[in-house]
């Protein structure tokens, strides 16, 4: 059988999953310092509930995996963490509000395979429902910039309003049924330039005096920050340009006072590409632009909850979602190295199995690191193979040792040599021990 | 819509979900300890590999989910972690052996559903491979036993070798192509009973003096264990047997070198539902017997590398599974309480929203994890959602705490009020947060 992997997944060998290891930790914590904890969802749902009109959109269910059950049920693997977020909520009626969690897990999208661009892929997702208030846009964030903090890649954070966006689109006469799909079509402005979008806007019917309508009524420039968005207000006197202004008002209140406004750059073309989003929206990316795609993105989706159990109401929610896939990526291109070896200290045994079993354990229960030599091979391999995976530390344990109850101890790093008796073992070997020593969970 | 969650599939919510993480962070701080290091394979596969005669076999087969991608491939959800090992394996002929990993993720079984088996369900595994040695085993018993003293929770290990049953079986005359058939329906003795097992072989063309044959061959006394299986030497000449005995008294060897042998028992029934072991299998259960499936199990599989690649090669691989939820039940049942809340302190502004984001903000960098209100509710309100969620400190922060520089703090927990000065709330909340405070990460 010729074997391979499925193309758009892969396997992590254990020199790049601790890389993800570390993502996901550096998420992990930060998360939990701001009150979320972790929640987990099915892979497998029922296929309706991925293709509810108040979903992911046209766009994504292009991509769905689709199977069935051995029943006949029709059946899809998740394509986001956020529909199966929403059908908890609308499934567990009598939870306290607000609800914060965050779910780490695989999603799935039979999508055509670019670089980077995997068919099974993983998501750390943060989301809050229960505030109305902008504090939660606020709060994810400052979530947002401090993970990208403490994985040291720079990155610039573009946001925007879909109720502005929505306002500014019906202002200028884009009829209710078109929106969405015109909303995706300027989503794309960064990456392909005004040419294609007016172009992409004529074949879904937009002629041409609206899309010009359109592209000034977006032509923010950076210097009108300065008036609030006066500039929409002025161009526009709907509702929903008015509530998305306020909105964005408030969100820049917050982000003051959080120190954050120099991080953040207000994009009007900015949607991102699931329709459920009904506010802010948010998506950053590295600011060295050696990974195009965003590397993180959320915003706020009121509507589909209440759609999904169709009683009319509004549930707020708002979310964050990390690309994990994409973050390794970019570690791997900064050059970032493995942080250890798989353990700190090995033992070769020369005809002591029993004993060196035994100081095996006797370590691990100290929360050492121990490989031992199963093999039996020679000490010249066994030595060749602490090398090659990097081991710091190796105690050969032959019967002079036992008699003299001491231990040799080979640094395998700086190559010297040294003697300690049994009873000092622990606290020396610990000295020895390369920080930071790290514990991958 | 109707909202719900396909049968075998379940949504883990934040107090379920603590549990879990729990459970997975044991086993990866003793698989670590041991020098296992994580890797990670997609669910997604080929159904080829999955459906290979060396992997799983007919009985697991039946049982996978089947898909298609946009291009028409065979695919397949993995149906568990062992075969995407060896598939690994095969694909990366320099690794440096012995190679050492875990993997904790989602596999999937199209079964039926009974109390406490999923259709989705998350396995954690940890496997060596280039170890001929029952060393291999041994070690994967001892972290066996170490994750359930752990998690206090007591267990009993079966234990028995393949080459045994598969010589016992071609002795008494059971024909090769019979013989893995014979074997599975042998493994549920403990569960069926004997007429049962009778009644199968019979229906599997096992003539009935065959089958008091077989069952005579593996009438094993606990009393004949001091006799380290002479018993089966006695009775059976083949170098099948031979090898079988020869590996379970080398294991033994190790079992009791490490102090084991009193926590396992040798049941020669015991097969594992499998087709791709080849030696040594082992499976772990309640003791109190309140889930009656195994919560833990594994064993040699040293043909299905060299089966897959065709080139009649071993590959010595010894493999270990726990199944989380199983785990997750049993620990349910034995009434574990969850260990805290989301957050260790609550802050609720009374007109100082600025002041409380910046006073939440250094807590967070102290590594406390730290709430907000922030949805503007009255003082009462986030007071009675405070201890709803378990949160046993509050902040409430007002203009007169602001001048005077203190801050005053609810002890959720015994209903005592205190007031620290700002320099010294740091180490004033953390002699006030339960112990353990814990990190789910």
């Amino acid at each position: 059988m010729n074997l391979r992997n499925l193309k758009g997944t892969k396997d992590f060998l254990p020199e790049e999953q601790i890389y993800r290891y570390k993502i996901r930790r550096v998420c992990e914590e930060i998360f939990q310092k701001y009150a979320y904890i972790p929640m987990e969802t099915p892979i497998l749902n029922y296929f309706e509930l991925l293709a509810s009109k108040y979903a992911g959109g046209a766009e994504v269910l292009k991509e769905v995996f689709r199977l069935k059950d051995q029943g006949e049920r029709e059946l899809a693997l998740r394509y986001d963490l956020t529909v199966p977020f929403a059908k908890v909520i609308g499934m567990n009626p009598y939870l306290t509000l607000p609800f914060k969690r965050y779910e780490i897990g695989k999603v799935f999208r039979d999508g055509p395979v670019k670089t980077g661009r995997m068919r099974e892929f993983t998501q750390c997702d943060v989301d809050v429902t229960g505030i109305k208030s902008m504090m939660a846009e606020a709060e994810l964030l400052t979530i947002l910039v401090e993970v990208f903090e403490q994985l040291s890649l720079d990155i610039t954070i573009q946001y925007n309003n879909r109720k502005l966006l929505r306002g500014i689109l019906s202002g200028v006469g884009v009829k209710e049924e078109r929106i969405n799909k015109v909303i995706l079509i300027l989503d794309k402005m960064e990456k392909v330039g005004v040419s294609e979008v007016s172009r992409e806007l004529g074949e879904n019917g937009v002629d041409s005096k609206t899309t010009s309508q359109i592209l000034k009524a977006l032509r923010f420039k950076e210097e009108d920050s300065g008036n609030k968005f006066e500039f929409f207000l002025n161009s526009f006197d709907n509702q929903a340009v008015k509530e998305g202004v306020k909105e964005l008002r408030e969100l820049n209140e917050y982000l003051q006072i959080l120190s954050l406004s120099n991080r953040v750059k207000f994009n009007p073309f900015l949607a991102r590409g699931l329709d459920f989003y009904t506010g802010t929206v948010y998506e950053a990316f590295l600011i060295d632009h050696r990974i195009t795609s965003s590397v993180a993105a959320g915003g706020r989706y009121d509507r589909i909850i209440g759609d999904l159990l169709a009683n009319g109401r509004e549930y707020p929610v708002v979310g964050l979602s990390f690309g994990l896939d994409v973050i390794y990526r970019a570690l791997k291109l900064n050059g970032e190295q493995a942080i250890r070896a798989s353990a700190d200290v090995y033992i070769i045994p020369i005809g002591t199995i029993r004993e060196s079993l035994e100081l095996a354990n006797q370590l691990r229960q100290d929360r050492i690191a121990v490989e031992i030599e199963m093999d039996n091979r020679k000490l010249k391999k066994s030595l060749a193979y602490a090398n090659k995976k990097g081991i710091p530390l190796v105690i050969i344990l032959g019967e002079n040792e036992l008699k003299a109850d001491i231990l040799k101890i080979k640094n395998m790093l700086t190559g010297e040599n040294s003697e300690v008796v049994r009873s000092e073992l622990t606290p020396y070997l610990r000295s020895l021990i390369p920080k930071p020593g790290w514990n991958l969970t």
